[in-house]
C-alpha cells in the first residue's frame, strides 16, 4: 500500500491495527544519500572500532533525508499455518506546515539520487506528496506553544501577540493611532447594532498585533476576536460578539482544530511511535542506517555517544533484528554465500531452506518476488521479513522433534536480538546494542603514515619479508597493516626504526595517541548526558511496552536472560582473549579475499557510493564477505540446552548439510561430528 | 524547447547558433534552496552593506543546486519589425559520468522544493535526465588526467596504473603468482597463435592492476590492453595483437572517444560558456542570484571579496540588465506599481506601454502569456525578455523624432547595464557589478542590542519621543532604528547612557567595531586573490569577446564611455553628499511603509522562504517597494544630451505621463515641467 499525504490520515488506523496484530515488523529506509564527507569506502574502514563507526556514520550520514519509509507487517495464522503480510510504502518530505514551522534543510547526494532515478525512484511521489514529520522535540514545542496560547487566552487576546510593554493601555505609534481609533469605533457600532460579526479590511501583521492588543486590554469580555485568512492568503480580522457560552464553543473549536494541526504535523512519526509502542520485533537487512536515521529524524539527534546512542535505540525498539547478521552467522553463513538482500531471499527459497508460506492479506498490494522491486523499501521491507522466516524456520528443523514453524518470540530467535550488522569491519561482526561490544585483539595490527603517493603494492613490498599483509586503508597517507604473525610486529617496528619517508606504530600505540588527541575533558557523565532524558523522551511514546521495567540493565548486557547465564560480564569485556578470537590472527583464504578487494577499491582511487551500498543488499560484487575470515560466529551454539525452553533437545548444526531432502535424515549423531566448526567467540 | 541528457547533445548546435544570432539573451534559474542558515528576512537586511549582502548570500546560498536554467534569446527582424524568440528550458543535475568524477553534494531546502512542487516543477526530470556540468577547475583537471594517460601512454600500458615502486620487474604477491602466471602464458599462446585476441576472465582492480604492470613490463609493444566492461558493469581485460599502426589507430580512437567522454562531462556549462563567450546582453529579472549561482556552478567558487566577484562577473557575462532594477528606476518607478515578475509583465503590456511584438521561431514551442507557466526557468526568462523590450522601447518615445524600437545595444540602455536590484535594502538600490558601490550616509541609524524578549513594539516605545522609526532587525536581539532627523541621534545617544538593557552606538561605531572584528590580516591583495586568475579562468572561454581589452577598467568605473564624460571619480566615491541623497533622510510616506511591514514580519516571528522571494516577482505582497522612500533614481537624466548619438534630443521624461494617446503629443515643453521629480543621485 502506497501512503502519501493524501491518503496518510485515511490509512493511518490500517497501519496501526496491522502493527498490532503482527507477529514482527519489517523495515527498510531509502535515503537522499550515504556520506557528505569521505567516499563510503573511507568511510568504513575495516579496523573501525564500533565507537569509531558510530561517529563517522553520525557525523557523515545524517544531514541525508530519509524520505522513502518500507514497512511491512506479519501476522502468523496458525489455523492455515501461513503468514499473512501487509505492506506499506510510506513516501517521507518535512513539508513545512506553516509559516512558524521549521524549514528543514536536507542534503542530497548525485550518485546516490542517480541511482534511485536508474531504479526509478519517484520524486516526484516525495517531494509533492511525501508525509510531514516532527522529531520529539519539535513536536513538544509545538504542543507547548499551542497550550500557552490556550492557557493565555482570555476573551479577544490572542497571547502570543502580547509583549512585556503592552500590559495597560498599549503605546500605539502615532501614524497608527488613526487605523487604530477607526477599529474602535467599528467594535462600538457593533456592540451597539444588532450585527453579530465585523470583518476588518486585510491589513499588516503589526496592524493585527495593535489590533489585538487594543481590544484586549479595552474589551476583556464579550468579544472574540480572530485572524482569517482568505484563498489569496491574505489576512483579515474578524470580530464577533458572544457570550460566555459561545466564547467557550468557539475556544473548544479552535482546540480542536489546533489538535488536528498538531496531529497532521506529526504526521509520520506518529507510524514509528506506533511500531515503538507496540514492542514487536523489528526486522531489518544491514539495517544500522536504518535504524540511526528512524531516531535522528522522528525521535531526537542522534547523541554524541555510542552508549547513548544504544540506551535511546533500545528504548525507542526495544527487539530489532537484523537478517544481515543473521546470514552471515552460523549455522546460515556456511550455507549462504551472498548476503545482499536479493540474493539472499533467492537463497533461502531453495534447500535446505524452504520458502515461507505468506500470503497478501485482503486490500494489499501483493509483491511478486519474481519481478523484483528492489529498492523501494515496502517491498525490501517485505523480502527481509521472508528472509527472516526462512532462518527462523530453519533454525526449527534442528529440534526434536523439528518443528516447521518458528515464531518471532521464539528463543531460539533472541541470541540474534539487538545485535545490528557492521558493514566491512574485519573483526567485529556486529554492533551490539544490548551490551558492550567486541573487542578483538588487534596486536599484530600496525598504522603505518607514508607519502601521499604511495599505493597498496608500495605496502606490500615494505612488508614483503613479513608475508601476507591485510591493508586497511584509513586515508591518502596512512593505513593499518595487518601482519600475519602478532610476533613479528617487534621486527617490523624495528627495521622502520631509521626509515624517514614512513612511519609505524602499533595499533596499540595508536589508539592512545588517538585518544589523547580527543579532549580529555569531554566524557559522557561530564558533558550533559545521562541516562534519563533519552529514556524520557523515548519514553512518552513507549511507555506502553514492558522494556521500560528493564531499563536498568541497559548499557551492561544483553537482554537474553540465557545468555547473561552462560557467560560472567568479566569475559564478555574481555572476549579478544577468549579462544575464538585467538584464532583470528592467522591467515586463511577469507583473509586474502578482503586483502585483494579492498587493494582494488582504493587502488583505482573509485568512490564508493549509495550503488555500492545498497548493491551489497544486490549483488555483494564489490565487497565479498570473507568466507571464513571474519571469526565464525554461533549464537545457536549458545542456545544448546536452553532451560525451560519447548525447543529444549538442541542439536549442533551440520556443517555441510548437503542435499538433505527431509527433517528425518537429520540426526544427532550426524551432527555432532561437526562442532569442530564453532571456532567462535563464546561470548555474544 | 526542453532540453534534458536525453536531447542535450543534438540540441547543442540550435543553442549555439541561437546565442550567436541573437540581439540579447534572456535568463531565469530555479534553484533547491534559497538559505541554510538565517531566515531570508535575516539574510536581507534593509541596512546591508554590499558587501554584507554578497557575503551573506555566498555563504549561505551556493550549497544549493541551480536545477532549472531559463534560456530565451531574441533576434530582431527589421524587415518585420518584431522580434523572434527561441527558448529553452534546461534540466540540470550533476550526474556522476564515471566512478571517478565529483560526486557533488547539495542542500534542499524544504520550503523551496515544496513551493517548487506546488507549481508542478518536474522533480523527476531533473534528476533523471539532468544534464550534467563541470566547473573550470574540474573541466582542468579532468582534461589533464586525460592528456597525463595520453602522453604516458605507449603500448600495453594504462600509465595511470603504475606505481613508483614498480618501474622494474614488478612485485607480484604470492597469492597473485599463479594468476599472473597463468595470464603470461595465454599472451605466450596469443603471440604464437593465429588469434588476434583473447578476453581474460573477469577479476578485482587489483589482479587487473598487476595484469597491466606485468604486461606493460614484459611486452613493451605488439600488445594492446584493454579494460572493458559487460553490461552487467563486470570488467574484464582484452588483450590484442597489433602492429604500430594498429596500435596508433586504436589509440587515436580511445582519444576521441575520451574527448566526447570530456564534453559530455563538461556537458550544460558549455551552454553557459556559449553565452559568455557571445558578449551578448543578458537579461535577468532580480539577478543576483541567478548570476552568482551561474558562476558558483559552472565557473569557480565565489570568491571571498565582492571586489572579486564583480571582476569574475564581469570576465563571465560582460554586460548585464536586470529589470527589476530597470523597473524601480524613473522614468519607469511611478509607472509601474509592483516590480514582480508577472505583475511587471502585465503591467507593460498597458498603456503608456506597448506589448512588444514577438514571435516564436519556427520549431519552438511558444508560450502564452495568459496561461503563465511561471517558476518555469524558459518561460520566466521569456517574459523577462518582453519586459525589458517593452521598457527599452518606451524610452525611445521620449527621442524626438520617437522611436518605436529601441535596439539591446542602444546607448539609451546603458545606464542599466551591470547593475544589479538589491533586495530589500533601504538605501542601496543595486550592486554596481563594473564600479564601487553607492555609499548611502547612514548617519541618522543607530546600532541597538536588547535582551532577547524585545519586539518590536519596545523599539517603537523606547524611541517615542524621537517620532517616527524605521526598524531593521539584525538578529533577537540587535537592529537597527533609524531616526527621522539626523540631529536627534546625539540626544538619543545621551537618554542612553545609563540604560542597562539595552544599548545604543552610532552606524559609524558599529562599523568600527565590526572591522575590527573580522581578521585585519586578511585583505583582497593579501591572501591570494589578484585579478588575474579569475579573469584567465574565465577568460578560458570568453577570449573571443572585445572585452578582455577594457579589463584594465574594470573596479574602477562603469564600462559606459558617456558616463566617465558626466562625473569625476571624487563624486563618485562621495556619492553620499551629492544632494540626491541629502534628500534620504526626511521621512516620507514610503518610509513609513516600510515600517510597518518590516514590523510585521519580524513581528509575527515568521520564517520568510523561498516562496516569498519568488513571490516578490509574482505579487511583491510581503514587501511594498517603498514609493519614495529609496531615493529616486534616473540613469536617463545621465543621458541628457549624449554627445554622438543618434537620439540627441532627448528630453525630460513627465511625471505624469497621465493618458496620452499618441507620441504626438510629448513635447519638450510639456515635459520640461516636471524636471522637479528627479532627485536622484547625480552618479552611477
Amino acid at each position: 500500500m502506497e501512503v502519501t499525504r493524501q491518503n496518510f490520515k485515511e490509512s493511518l488506523n490500517t497501519v496501526c491495527s496491522a502493527i498490532d496484530e503482527a507477529d514482527f515488523l519489517a523495515i527498510d529506509g531509502e535515503f537522499s544519500g550515504i556520506s557528505d564527507g569521505p567516499s563510503v569506502s573511507a568511510l568504513t574502514n575495516g579496523l573501525d572500532t564500533p565507537e569509531e563507526r558510530y561517529e563517522k556514520l553520525k557525523k557523515h550520514s545524517m544531514d541525508f533525508l530519509l524520505f522513502q519509509f518500507g514497512l511491512c507487517t506479519f501476522r502468523y495464522d496458525k489455523s492455515e499455518s501461513k503468514y499473512l503480510t501487509k505492506s506499506f510504502n510510506f513516501y517521507i518530505f518535512p513539508k513545512p506546515f506553516s509559516r512558524n514551522s521549521p524549514d528543514k534543510k536536507f542534503i542530497c547526494q548525485s550518485s546516490s539520487i542517480d541511482f534511485l532515478a536508474s531504479q526509478g525512484f519517484d520524486f516526484n511521489k516525495v517531494f509533492r506528496h511525501g508525509i510531514p514529520y516532527l522529531n520529539q522535540e519539535e513536536e513538544a514545542q509545538l504542543r507547548e506553544q499551542y497550550e500557552e496560547r490556550r492557557n493565555q487566552s482570555n476573551g479577544a487576546g490572542t497571547p502570543s501577540f502580547i509583549s512585556p510593554s503592552s500590559k495597560g493601555p498599549i503605546n500605539v505609534p502615532d501614524e497608527h493611532k488613526d487605523f487604530i481609533n477607526r477599529v474602535v469605533e467599528k467594535v462600538e457600532a457593533l456592540l451597539s447594532n444588532s450585527e453579530k460579526t465585523v470583518d476588518l479590511d486585510p491589513c499588516t501583521g503589526f496592524q493585527r498585533k495593535l489590533i489585538y492588543q487594543t481590544l484586549n486590554w479595552k474589551y476583556p469580555k464579550g468579544l472574540h476576536v480572530e485572524t482569517v485568512e482568505t484563498e489569496k492568503k491574505e489576512r483579515f480580522i474578524q470580530i464577533s460578539k458572544v457570550d460566555e457560552e459561545e466564547r467557550r464553543r468557539r475556544e473548544h473549536a479552535k482546540q480542536e482544530k489546533e489538535q488536528e494541526e498538531l496531529n497532521d504535523a506529526v504526521g509520520f512519526s506518529r507510524v514509528v511511535h506506533a511500531m515503538s509502542k507496540s514492542g514487536k520485533l523489528v526486522v531489518g537487512h544491514n539495517m544500522l542506517l536504518d535504524v540511526m536515521h528512524t531516531i535522528h529524524q522522528f525521535y531526537c539527534p542522534l547523541p554524541e555517544d555510542l552508549t547513548d546512542f544504544k540506551e535511546v535505540t533500545m528504548c525507542v525498539f526495544p527487539r530489532l533484528l537484523d537478517t544481515k547478521l543473521m546470514a552471515t552467522t552460523q549455522p546460515f553463513k556456511d550455507l549462504i554465500t551472498n548476503t545482499s538482500l536479493a540474493e539472499l531471499e533467492k537463497q533461502l527459497k531453495e534447500s535446505p531452506f524452504k520458502p515461507p508460506t505468506v500470503q497478501c492479506s485482503e486490500g494489499f498490494q501483493s509483491y511478486d518476488t519474481g519481478t523484483e522491486q528492489l529498492h523501494e523499501a515496502g517491498y525490501d521491507a517485505y523480502i527481509t521479513g521472508l528472509c527472516f522466516i526462512s532462518m527462523a524456520n530453519y533454525l526449527g528443523s534442528f529440534l526434536t522433534p523439528p518443528k516447521a514453524h518458528i515464531s518471532a518470540k521464539s528463543k531460539l530467535i533472541e541470541p540474534f536480538y539487538n545485535k545490528l550488522f557492521l558493514m566491512r569491519i574485519i573483526d567485529i561482526p556486529y554492533l551490539n546494542l544490548s551490551g558492550p561490544d567486541l573487542q578483538p585483539k588487534r596486536d599484530h595490527v600496525l598504522y603505518v603514515t607514508f607519502p601521499k603517493e604511495w599505493k597498496t603494492s608500495d605496502l606490500y613490498q615494505l612488508f614483503s619479508a613479513f608475508g601476507n599483509i591485510v591493508v586497511s586503508w584509513i586515508d591518502d597517507t596512512s593505513a593499518f597493516v595487518s601482519l600475519s604473525q602478532t610476533d613479528q610486529v617487534q621486527i617490523a617496528m624495528n627495521t622502520s626504526e631509521f626509515a624517514e619517508s614512513y612511519r609505524i606504530q602499533t595499533y596499540a600505540e595508536y589508539v592512545r595517541a588517538k585518544q589523547r588527541d580527543k579532549n580529555p575533558g569531554r566524557r559522557r557523565l561530564e558533558d550533559g548526558w545521562s541516562e534519563t532524558p533519552y529514556c524520557s523522551a523515548a519514553a512518552m511514546t513507549t511507555a506502553a511496552y514492558s522494556y521500560t521495567h528493564n531499563r536498568s540493565l541497559m548499557g551492561k548486557r544483553s537482554i537474553s536472560p540465557i545468555q547473561e547465564e552462560q557467560s560472567s560480564e568479566g569475559d564478555e569485556a574481555n572476549s579478544s582473549s577468549s579462544s575464538g578470537w585467538t584464532h583470528y590472527s592467522t591467515v586463511d583464504k577469507g583473509f586474502k579475499k578482503i586483502k585483494m578487494d579492498g587493494g582494488s577499491a582504493f587502488e583505482s582511487g573509485s568512490t564508493q557510493t549509495y550503488a555500492d551500498i545498497v548493491e551489497s543488499k544486490t549483488s555483494d560484487s564489490w565487497f565479498k564477505q570473507p568466507a571464513t575470515g571474519r571469526p565464525s560466529m554461533s549464537p545457536i551454539q549458545e542456545e544448546a540446552g536452553p532451560e525451560g525452553v519447548d525447543e529444549s533437545e538442541w542439536p549442533q548444526p551440520s556443517a555441510n548439510p548437503g542435499k538433505r531432502t527431509g527433517k528425518h535424515k537429520r540426526r544427532k549423531s550426524e551432527e555432532s561430528t561437526s562442532s569442530g566448526l564453532f571456532d567462535v567467540p563464546q561470548v555474544w
